[in-house]
Formats: C-alpha cells, structure tokens, sequence
C-alpha cells in the first residue's frame, strides 16, 4: 500500500513486457507506461494521462457524447467544490462517500469556516441547482451530462483501473415519473453497452446490481460487466435510479399536471477512463497494444522502407499520407530508425494497420497492409495490395479488423461463463477465478457476503428470471439469476 | 465582498434586463443569468455553466482545439493536485499564485503530512512531467494542451469574468531553442488573435505585457486585449515565453546536439471562459445576447405561427426542420407560447437568426428570415424568402450576421482608440474610462505604478517602435508603444 508521506512517485522504466499470460497485471502496467499512454505523477494515486492514451479518451468522449446528444442530452459544468453542510444531507449517499473525499480547508490565506469536498461525483450539487431551475412539469425532463474530473481517495490504485483522481462524463437526469426515469437508466445502460461493444470491441453483460453492490443513495443500480484475461469482473459503466431520494434531500419538487407538489424522480450515469483499462487487458497481446480501429488515435501507419540513397519509398510514402490523411487517422513513420524497431514501436502502441512501402513492392505496383489483429507470422497478417486499392482496403481492413477484435473477445467471453451444476463446482470456479459464473441466487446480502467471504467473488448483477428454482450458493429459493465472478 | 461563510447563494431572479447603456455590469449579470448562460453555485465565487453557456463553451472549444492540433499540439491531462514541495520551487511562480491557492489538508479519515494545491495553473506539475520525459535534443519539442479546471481564490468574482474555479485550456510546450520557443509563443497569439476575432467576433490588440502585468515565472506575456463597451479593457488570452526559468526550477534537461546537456527552453498558454464574457459585453443589446454565428449553439430557430386549428404553418415548420438540421445547428420552437414571447424569448437568447413561418407567407410560397444582428424595425432586419431558397439564404446571412457584428465591434474599438495629444488629456481619458490610450512609454514600472495610482488604469499591452521621443505618462524616454486603459 502507498502512504501519502512516501517520496514522489517516478514512473518505472520498462525495458521488456512481460508476457500476457505470465503475469497480467505486470504485462498490463509495463504496456500502459511503455505504449505512452500514462505516466504516474508526482501525487500519490493520480496518474497522467500522456496524448497516445488522451487520444483513446478522445475517441471514447466522442462516441459517448455523439449518442447523449442524440438521445436529447446537453453538456453543462457544475464546481468541484460541494460544501461539507450539503454533502451530508443524502444520509446513504455520505455514508458511502465520505470516507473518499479530499477536503479543502484553507483557500489562499485564510481557513475556512466549513469544509469544502472535491466531487467524488456530483448528484449533491446538480441536484441543488435542480431544485432551483425545477418549478413545473413544463421544466422536466432535465437531461445534463457533464465531463469532468472527480476525486476519491482510495487506498490503492493502478492505471486507469481505480486512481484517486479520474476522468468521467456524469450524466444526472429529472423526471415527471418514475416509469420515465427507469426507461432513461435502461437507455443510458443501452448506450454504455453498445460503446463498450460497437466502439471498444469489449462485450459486457447487462444487468442490475445487487443491493450490496448499489450505488449510495439510490434505488436500483445497474451495470455492464467486462471479462478480463485473467478471469476477473471488471464494471465498466453503472446507471442509476436514484428514486426521489435526492429530490427529497435537495429539495428537487415540481407542481404536477394535477396541481399537486411532486418530487422528481432523478437518475444519474457515469463511465469513466476505467474503459480504456478494459480494452487494454482484453485485446492486448505479448507485442503489446491492439486497439480498435474505432478507438485508435492512429488508424494507419505508413512506414517507407529505404534502400541506400533512393528516396522513392519515402516519396511515394508522402504522396500517400496526403492521400489517406482526410479519410483516416493516419500518420507516416519517417524517423530514422531501423524498420524493425520501427515495427515493434507500432505494435506495441497498437496501431490497427501499418502500411510498408518497399521498393521491390513499389516496383512491381504494390505495397503490404500488415494487420495488428493477427499475430506475427500468422497467414493473413499481411496483404499485398496493389497501390490503386490502397484506400478501399484500408477502409476494408479496419472494418474487418475491428469485428475479429470483438470476435475474439466475445469468444473468450463466451467460453469463460460458466453454468455451474453444483454447489460445489461454483465454489471451486469462483475461488480460482475460471470467469462469469451463472447461477440462480437468492439475492440475499447475507449469501452474497458468505460467497464472498469463501471465494473473493461478488455477483456482477443479476437478470431475471432465475434459470434454477434454487440458489446455487445457499439453497435457499432462486430470485433472479446472477454473473459471480471476483472483480477488479 | 463576498465572504465564504456567509449562506448558500442563490441566483437572482431577473424579472427585466436594464439598459445596456444605463449600467453594463447590471446588464451583463442579467443577461447571464436570464439567457440562462449561467447559475451562482452554492459555493461562493462558483459558478454553474448551463447547457446553453456551455453550448458556447463547446463552441469556442472546438475552433481552439483544431487551431492546436493543425499546429501539432497534442491533448493531454496532468492531476488537479500539486504537492506544495513542488509549488515552492519556482520562487517568483510561487510569489504570484500562493496567495491564491485553495489547499486540500485532509484525504478520507486522514490529515495529510503535505498541504496539496489545486492547481492555478499547470507549469509546475507539466515541468516536473517534462523533466521525465525528456532525455535527448530528439524528444523535443513537446507540444502539449490540456482542457482543465482550475481554481484561484479571489475575492471578486463575476460569471464568467473572475470565478474561484473556471474552465480552460492551457498549452505547454518545451523547445531546443530560445528561438523556437518565442515562435510558439507568438504563434499560439495568432490563433488566440484569429479565435477573437474570426470565431468570437472580438476584435483584439496583440502586444506584450509589461514587466509589472507578467505571469509569474515568465520572461515574456504576451496578451490579446479586447475593448468592453464602458471602456474597461479585458484580458482575454495570454502566452508566455518561460525562458529556461521553470526547466531550471523542474530540472527538465536534455542531450543537446554538441553533446552538452542543456535545459528546454519552455512556454505556456491560456484562454478561459472568460471569453464568453467578452463576447456577451462586446455584442449584446438591450434585448439581450447577440451570438455571432460561428458561436452560436442553434444558429437557426424555426418559429412557426399557427392560425386557428390549422397546422399548416408547424407541418411545414417540421419540413424545414429536416431540410435545415443536416446543415445548420437549428431548433423548432413548438412550444404553446405567444409568437411575441417566442421572439423576446429568442432574442434575449441570441439566436442569430429566425425563420418566422406563417400561414400568409406560407400561401405566397415564402417564409420571414429576421436577423438579431439588426435592432427592431430596421431595415434589413426582416427578409421575405421563396421557401426554395431558404437554405441558400440562410447560408449568406450568417455569413453576413458574422461580419456586421465584427464589423460593428471593430468600429466601437477604432472609435474608443485614443491617441492622446497632451499629458492631460491622457490622463482625464484614462480616469474617464474613454478607452484604449495609445501613448508613448517608457517600459518602467515606476511609472505604471504611477499611472495606476493617478487614474486606475494601467498598460494593456506593448508593441514597438515607439511613435514619439517621450513617455506621455512621465516625460522619460519612450521605449515602446502602450495601450492604456482601466480593464477588467
């Protein structure tokens, strides 16, 4: 565990990355600081995101913000201070949140009368504003996303996965009726699983959280749930309905269609930069990164190889960057640097496409498109193309590329989820982490504390029906049927 | 002035927005709060940015964020929090902002054993990365922005203008040379310049910063000044040459091309949301905001004009709608309200431009397009267009509003630039508030101090050569030219 007096932190240097199946969570943090994409920064817990690992944020920031938008939200920006006296007003919302937050006490020269919390999310100050922009049923629904930084105070961390400070969008949402605030958390638990599925190739399963599981403060949660490599849970985007429990604790009340005073039903969504941690663990491999073609900052690279003093590679690899460059991300790789280094730098940033240009190739109208999907040496990898078609089989490539991406996880996915037929055999999966273990439960907080207390592992939510008339884990009647799995 | 134990704020409810003329300041805060731009949060000197502000923000985002990347900037995120160790180290950075800073003392359960600063801004945290990063003469330049919230304590606040917290962008570059650095410096000015006054419609003075108006830790600060209508000046982008003063203080040393190790020469840059403020001062009329197109969140507003039970004039209205939304950003006012509620409605909101739809017109094959850039009953303001040509005469007249409000700003500035003749009459135009006084000057800050003191004005920005033998403030040896006014 890393106090908060130990010496600032330097980010390790890699030399190698382990490999994938040896030790994930080495593999995992060598490829995060080796590809770029973070640094650990000089407070304990936080982390810096570096513009290769932004450029993926950017990606997934669009994907999210082009679907709230279509779905009729707005971005607005609320503060990063919530005032101690209004923070503690949602009593199962402290509860939950206050052994997280960082505190303000001192603001340039003078102490401060009463604390200020940095948002560990912020249901409590947009419902406040709520409150004062809400007066009838003609101002609902409000339906506000934001993008933002928040901050909790967690013991121990790791790029992306859990750091005390992160990046999120934050969607909150009011509603005339609870029906219409259910439908808006089904919704925004729609979109989350399409963009974990369409945009970043990581299949997830939906479903609603246990009530040990919930979020604080509100009535129902719901999640999807992402399989890593080494058999563990990782959620990857939460809604909830949060009931009028907030809009009772913050005053949030309209005038209805029938005259009378209601409280709005309110509801709230986040995913954060945790995604980017999933996709990572999911379709890296020992080269390192393979990221989506949809998520990649860089769809194409373009890699001229020289022979002596010729610079025909080079200028045909010029003239194609113009070429490609308003249709794709695409960059042309022209240091000076030996082709083979300049390979494994691109397989290891995870670069969907890499274009070669040779003179042989050249010579005889042609370059090879090498694919980051499959693996080196492998039939398929690599495709000469005849230097007309260069576009058209990018454009193919990349759509062929982010499916088989998605394939194979969906494959590991499929064959890591687990029916268990016994007690036994549950308990035996669950303790050594095979994968999503599926089963009838009793959706007791009791059972769900005694299988965790035996294995580690926690539901990952819960579907209905149950497929079994008893819990799998205590035998008491099933309720619903639930993923089991240990988690991130 | 606002103390932070005093209650809970509130936003005030603008039943009327007052003359422009008769009190800019009651104005611009009514305008800001009944176009809904903005909330006071229950945090004193915080503001909420509502999703019509934040429409703008968005706006000028994105014109900022393609002008960095086609420069070849990078986005990135460094952490909100900076240990005060760090913060200590550049002495003169230190000086300017720790009076400002709002300090976290307490994590979780825990009291700190090290005061953490929310960031005023990035130079020490991004230096201290940088230091990291760059090894050799081949890792630079790093061209790196960040989209961030920052926090200064101040005691004056205003939406927009002055906020303990606001939202930016801050640039942060490193370079081999002094000489590269200054051409970042100066290129970063355009683009802040081009977003003014291209985007914003804000025409601006480019120059440099005295010594006494300087960022802390800079060796230059380059400013782009725009001119408010009460003749205050405001500050609205600056850049900074940061010499080797932070790659010193951060330890950011690179192998130079003659082997020796050197330390980067490094710069920064920031607009806030303060431009927005400009923009609502600069444009708005008594009626409310005037948007320039290029900033505005809808451009368009279909306004149909019912007669009776007939929907004639909403059928055709939802035809427009599809027709116009592929190309422009418009939205159908369908509501049950008065078409003259409608038009103050979008009047006070800016819109730039109205497509009246009634059922008159409607049986002439025509529709109304009603410019905001024109004041009620002008000529010009209303245009009657054959519904074939809508979109081509929508397309003509943004281009049009975008001009003409530029052009207006231009001439309000021209106008309210001063050459003054005489010592006195500098002075009685800078205590006056006449506007921009463009003086001879003698580069000391004893005199600025002087200027300062006498009339409450003091140097916007510099430019060279002087255009007269002697400092009109003080009878020295003019060194520069000087804009002079009291600013915001």
């Amino acid at each position: 565990m890393i106090k908060d007096d130990e010496p600032l932190e330097k980010t390790p240097f890699v030399k190698e990355i382990p490999r994938k199946a040896d030790d994930l969570s080495e593999w995992y943090q060598a490829v995060c600081y080796k590809a770029e994409l973070v640094s650990l920064a000089p407070v304990r817990g936080c982390i810096v995101l570096r513009p290769y690992g932004y450029g993926m944020w950017e990606r997934l920031q669009s994907a999210l913000d082009v679907r709230f938008k279509a779905t009729g939200h707005d971005n607005a920006y609320f503060p990063l201070l919530i005032p101690e006296s209004l923070l503690m007003r949602e009593a199962e919302h402290v509860e939950g949140f206050a052994p997280e937050v960082a505190w303000v006490t001192e603001g340039g020269t003078e102490k401060l009368t009463e604390r200020l919390a940095i948002r560990p999310t912020s249901e409590v100050i947009i419902g406040t504003m709520y409150a004062e922009w809400v007066q009838s049923y003609r101002d609902l629904p409000i339906l506000i996303n934001q993008w933002v930084n928040v901050l909790r105070w967690e013991k121990r961390t790791r790029p992306f996965l859990r750091t005390l400070e992160f990046l999120w969008q934050e969607g909150h949402t009011a509603h005339e009726t609870q029906v219409e605030a259910a439908a808006e958390a089904a919704r925004m638990l729609d979109v989350y699983a399409e963009v974990a599925e369409d945009v970043a190739g990581v299949p997830v399963y939906k479903g609603e959280k246990s009530k040990s599981e919930r979020f604080a403060g509100a009535d129902h949660t719901f999640s999807i749930e992402a399989l890593m490599p080494d058999g563990k849970a990782l959620q990857a985007g939460t809604t909830h309905e949060l009931g009028q429990n907030f809009a009772r604790a913050y005053d949030i009340t309209f005038a209805a269609r029938d005259q009378t005073q209601q409280h709005a039903w309110t509801t709230s969504f986040g995913m954060s930069w945790r995604m980017l941690g999933a996709l990572i663990m999911v379709h890296g491999d020992d080269q390192g990164l393979r990221i989506p073609p949809k998520m990649a900052p860089i769809e194409v690279v373009i890699v001229p190889i020289a022979r002596g003093d010729s610079t025909m590679a080079s200028d045909f690899a010029k003239e194609l960057l113009a070429q490609l460059k308003g249709e794709f991300r695409v960059k042309l790789d022209d240091r000076d640097l030996r082709p083979g280094n300049k390979f494994a730098d691109w397989d290891l940033r995870g670069v969907p496409l890499r274009v070669v240009v040779g003179e042989r190739d050249l010579a005889e109208g042609k370059v090879t498109l090498v694919r980051r999907d499959f693996a080196p040496k492998t039939a398929g990898r690599e495709t000469p193309v005849a230097v007309a078609d260069v576009a058209a089989t990018i454009r193919e490539l990349l759509v062929a590329i982010q499916d088989n991406l998605y394939a194979q996880a969906l494959t590991f996915l499929r064959e890591h989820t687990f029916v268990p037929a016994t007690h036994d055999e549950f308990i035996a999966k669950a303790k050594s982490r095979a994968g999503m273990l599926d089963i009838p439960w009793c959706d007791r907080p009791e059972c769900e504390a005694a299988i965790k207390e035996q294995t580690s592992a926690t539901t990952r939510n819960l579907r209905t029906p149950a497929l079994g008339p008893t819990c799998l884990a205590c035998g008491e009647p099933a309720r619903v049927q639930a993923y089991v799995a240990q988690s991130y």
